[in-house]
């Protein structure tokens, strides 16, 4: 199953690059759409109406400010959501976070972190995994290789603290 | 024209009673509808449409928490799109707020008061009015009886005071 | 009818060219006035006061920090009042937001987002258009070329992704 | 000299009673009215313009919500204004208290807590006495039954606590 | 596979009741526990670790205040683990919901909205439906009886109105 | 009557040049004192017990984070203190802000705007203008100063417009 | 070695009632005080100055609004000092929050929860454990029961909802 | 007894380094490690649980974001925590601040200001030197001192006023 990734503008796309970087580690194919809830909400619809039938399991919808696009891409599709809130106003992402976690009871999404795009991508595949004892390897090897990682930093400051 | 009052859920008929209530003030006439952004988007979809061919000329929109039936709303049409923030979670109606006045560039929707439901009505008068006289004389009296209604509770304090 | 553009201060001229772009795009006449709630209350109410009779039919007043000005224009005319909260305080435009969204029952103002000035025009070019056929079908090409714009940048990520 | 005391609403009467009372204990005469900045701006401009003819020395101003009212006061006089922000809203008056306290370089207002019309009071007579050798020993007086009213309930802490 | 329940105190119990409602009426198996991340951490450690073992494909876990525990659940397993902010202190769940919502990098919690429970079952069953048709198929049936529902709640509102 | 200005850290002088620029212009003296609430208590007690006796009549205290310097100072005296709060913490001011206005019943602290040094300067003006004629005149001209400068401004905007 | 808990009001009694219940619980002695950081600012000085020569090894100081009380304790004393914020004004306890855990650098002030006295207690015994290992024991205890409470609502809810 | 100094990331090391140099002036030996609570939870774990066998007394932990690593600390010992957010996403150690604050009764962590680790290094003293007459000296040296340091900015501010 494939990962569809939207987002609702082309400036949102270096917030996003860490997902695709991840379900690319991960072997897990994407397709990767810019289409706007309010500005382009046709393609929006039609792009998400379709996207089981080219194989899309899960959704990563990214969106800053009024950040509908996430909730409109759950409104048209039962598979899953998840929503990734985008630093893109004055507000810091609290306007974007608000917008996306607050969905009302019915339609989930599934929030992550302001900007935390790299968390979507691992959530999607964690949801893939149920399924897929392969991926659930990868995801244990995937934590492995993060706290071999923190072990790494953590030398290193050991190191720079006993100079 | 017609002002058509959308609402994502039946529970926010009371807070938009007051909107119902002074457009019939005004003598403005109203079509009202429950329409969820989210459960049901197509009946949005298809309401808002073909809402100018029934001689709406503004929409009044309300919702709660992530709030985005106003933009959704707008999505679908030119015709100018009132926001009314919906108090219904525990943040007090900052949420919606925030969900509705933070829409992005292209698709405006003019944000009221949180729960503001007689304002929007009000603003979807002043709107029409721009090209109705007639409208607009009520307007002009509107906001005579209301300085009076002031000038009313004003002397009852003072009243109050010196009793 | 003419729009008239009203900020607190010089220094939200940046802030408000995108709306005089916009109204230019859409050939509808501005007038442009730097005129203070506080600092100069006596050429706020002479302007708002006589602005019909020079053919304004709609307000876009802009103003950060306490942002009283959007309201007080309200405060002096029946014609709708769009209001532009600026961000320029160190609290990201909240302040502002708050000051012009939470205006009390009898004097709506049309609450923009923040720095919002590009859809403060476009609102008012749709409250110009429900009486304005020629705007009206204006209001739909610029939909098409947004639409347009949009499809093009994300062929643009398409394409960039696929290298 | 008076304290003049200006509220938007009569609904603000009771959040302002504990000025009333704290300026008569202080045997400081106050104007009370009632006037809406939004809804009444000419009786607001012509109480304030005027009041210092009528003896006022010092406003307090009183509003919730978009709260321009102690603003709109203090742009008609070079008089001490305090404001008062009043919780009347969801978002527990910090819509109020940054309308009032976010004011721009020129017009200051003295903004107190959110519902603090006692401290306005006190603050008025604070102002009052700097030129009042007598009110400003009504002020240490005050103080002085102040702690004395803490060591009151002190006692009877502790009295419950050795029980 | 089941769906994992897990609470930090029985005081979430009502909060969560229309999880297990609606888990019930999918067919879905729960399992429910209370564990606190803070009070009882080996006895999370313990149920976490294992509940791969007991058929357990997802987890929803819920908190208030700091709001540690979906996090902490995540930080034992790399199966999905759906977040619920509680709505418990005096600042109407921000706490909680910023807690799980700003999880680091690595270690996913898809969060929902401030006592949204309901729709954590829902995602749950979402999640489950990627690899169980005869899930997927229960979730269109319920879009449509909530669809349905709207429509049933819509027509009572135009009653009402036209009585 | 001085004006005694104290500040908590030598930091916060940038923030306060508008103030003693200001009270220059005004030909009011000033008091100038870093002393710290909680670095130097005693030093803070001294210096407001006896300001009243060196000709002080109202106090100007700025401080940032937990900013308790203006609070403390009022605990101190029953001269006017004039709070400004400072942002020098991540949080933009709100916490000063808060610090600031929140005073308990009995010791009111006028409360600026963040950062708004030159307003409480002319808040201080004002203050001693209520017993001084002179300064009542040149606040009436500071006013009057002020809204040529907008005038000018607004000259220069209107004249760039139209080039 | 005592604690010394201190108030600023009679009114935050309530709220601390559960710190004075887990000290008797711990066996451990302690003094309580009502003064007011603004109201009596003498009476704390002299308090807390002399606490250590009364056996005082830990503050517990407990505010709301402004609550300038932990930090004013803690500028006169290297004692520990642990601060409570309290919910009594319309933003949650968001103000006392702040006003207490950012205190500027030099003069530390341990923040608990907003109105968790309890915590308050046990961090003071904890602190006092440090020297005290028949204390360190009865904490490892009261883990223990603690652990054994959660464990047995828990079975209670297992127990309910298998009915 | 030593401080133990854990921190979730390498990358707050920087916000760390004036605890570890206030530990340093008071000769109060500190252990430093990296190890995340959602990451190296394993780690968190056995680091903590051995302490007190490794002569540590307090605990010093730093986080940012969701920031469980304090509550996650506190959960496995009884010395006391002291917690430290750090701002490190865009909402300015907002969120940081409210997970590490909340903390649930029965395991308390005691907060500081947003990046406040020099006030956490102070604190960690202060709680040895309730058992070590040493250790309260050079408090009360260190207070003595910084006090001289006010003082000796507070004479450059008043001879850069008076050049």
């Amino acid at each position: 199953m494939k990962v569809a990734i939207i987002m609702g503008s082309d400036s949102d796309l270096p917030v996003l690059e860490p997902a695709l970087k991840t379900l690319e580690e991960f072997g897990v194919a994407a397709e990767v759409v810019v289409a706007s809830a309010h500005r382009t909400p046709q393609k929006v619809h039609d792009f998400v109406s379709t996207a089981a039938d080219r194989g899309v399991g899960v959704f990563i919808a990214a969106a800053g400010a009024a950040a509908h696009l996430p909730g409109v891409v759950a409104s048209f599709t039962t598979l899953p959501v998840i929503g990734v809130p985008v630093n893109c106003t004055s507000l810091g992402g609290m306007d974007a976070l608000l917008s996306i976690a607050q969905m009302p009871s019915g339609i989930p999404v599934a929030t992550m972190a302001i900007n935390g795009a790299k968390n979507a991508a691992l959530f999607a595949v964690q949801i893939l995994a149920t399924a897929d004892p392969a991926l659930r390897e990868k995801l244990a090897d995937y934590r492995r290789t993060m706290a071999a990682e923190v072990e790494r930093k953590a030398a290193k400051v050991t190191a720079s603290l006993n100079k």
